[in-house]
């Protein structure tokens, strides 16, 4: 039996977390990132199949190769962020499976066909893309994932001769709550839900 | 300034949740489904397009019209826990900009094509799904997706006539910790992540 999280939990996971643009100076450690990986991990796959591959780019170099690639939006608070994630995932997956998923052959049934491989991949990896952002949360750590980059240009820049695949990326770091704009609305639970 | 949570909550929503495939009597309330997705909603995606939709099923007649699209291995316990999530996501989800991101015309960022439309739909859907099995964690729930389902079928059963699609089931309820096996293993840092 879990017990439910209390108010203070929930605000800090969901209802007062906010994506932040703005950072304060305080750091993010390489033993605050290892944390993180390892809540992340024990999130659940589809027969652990676990895809989700993470590079945590924290150096002014990593940043340097990293820049090229955002939208002219996602430029200057990438660069002042104490970390960017780059949320990938691995094509080759379905070779861990046999440490990952020991009791039987699962290939054949996340990985049949290079379609079926590649939509366990993005499916489940993404999932796990949301596990870090809460992860990172339930840290005490402020998170600010971007769509807007160029895939392409992140893969050539950090993935080239390997089986890895930019999917997000995820800033890390303390927000300045100073430079947040007011929150936006959500949809109430009749547009975007319904009992049967 | 967000405090992190204890170990007692981070255990909760990660290092001792289990996906469950057995489950409790106990019942999962209508207003716990609200709660959860009122948690789900607060969760980040691009430019706040929150195309993620949830069908709720708890009655018998719900579940029995789920029943024929589901992987027999996933049948049983489908059919015996409390609610069963269809997570799912509106191709529509554009419609909804003006009133989810006021400032701006959003449409060109994330739905100028109708593929960039798709993916957006589906990323961000899918890191929805992802915010869902934590938050129902985090309201002491626990929590089994599944993907091994026809998503056509869910599709003609619940959506017909309707811009929403299937992505992922997720089964909720109290876990029956008897019916679980033991733990499968992760990847470590070193075979999953890098520092950059």
């Amino acid at each position: 039996m879990s017990q439910p999280l209390d108010a203070a939990a929930l605000a800090t996971l969901f209802t007062d977390a906010r994506t932040h643009g703005g950072w304060t100076s305080e750091p993010v450690s390489d033993d605050q990132i290892r944390q993180l990986y390892d809540l992340v991990k024990m999130g659940p796959t589809s027969v652990n199949c676990s895809p989700a591959r993470f590079v945590f780019v924290r150096t002014p170099e990593g940043k340097q190769r990293l820049a090229p690639a955002l939208s002219s939006g996602n430029l200057d608070k990438t660069m002042a962020a104490p970390v960017t994630v780059i949320a990938a995932w691995d094509t080759a997956f379905h070779e861990q499976l046999p440490f990952l998923f020991p009791h039987a052959d699962a290939k054949p049934w996340v990985a049949a066909t290079p379609e079926a491989a590649h939509k366990t991949a993005t499916y489940n990896s993404t999932l796990q893309a949301g596990y870090l952002i809460l992860a990172a949360r339930a840290l005490g750590l402020d998170a600010g994932p971007m769509a807007g980059f160029d895939a392409a240009k992140v893969d050539a820049a950090f993935f080239a001769g390997t089986t890895w695949k930019s999917g997000l990326l995820i800033n890390l770091g303390h927000g300045d709550a100073s430079k947040l704009h007011g929150r936006l609305p959500r949809l109430d639970f009749d547009a975007a839900a319904r009992l049967a």
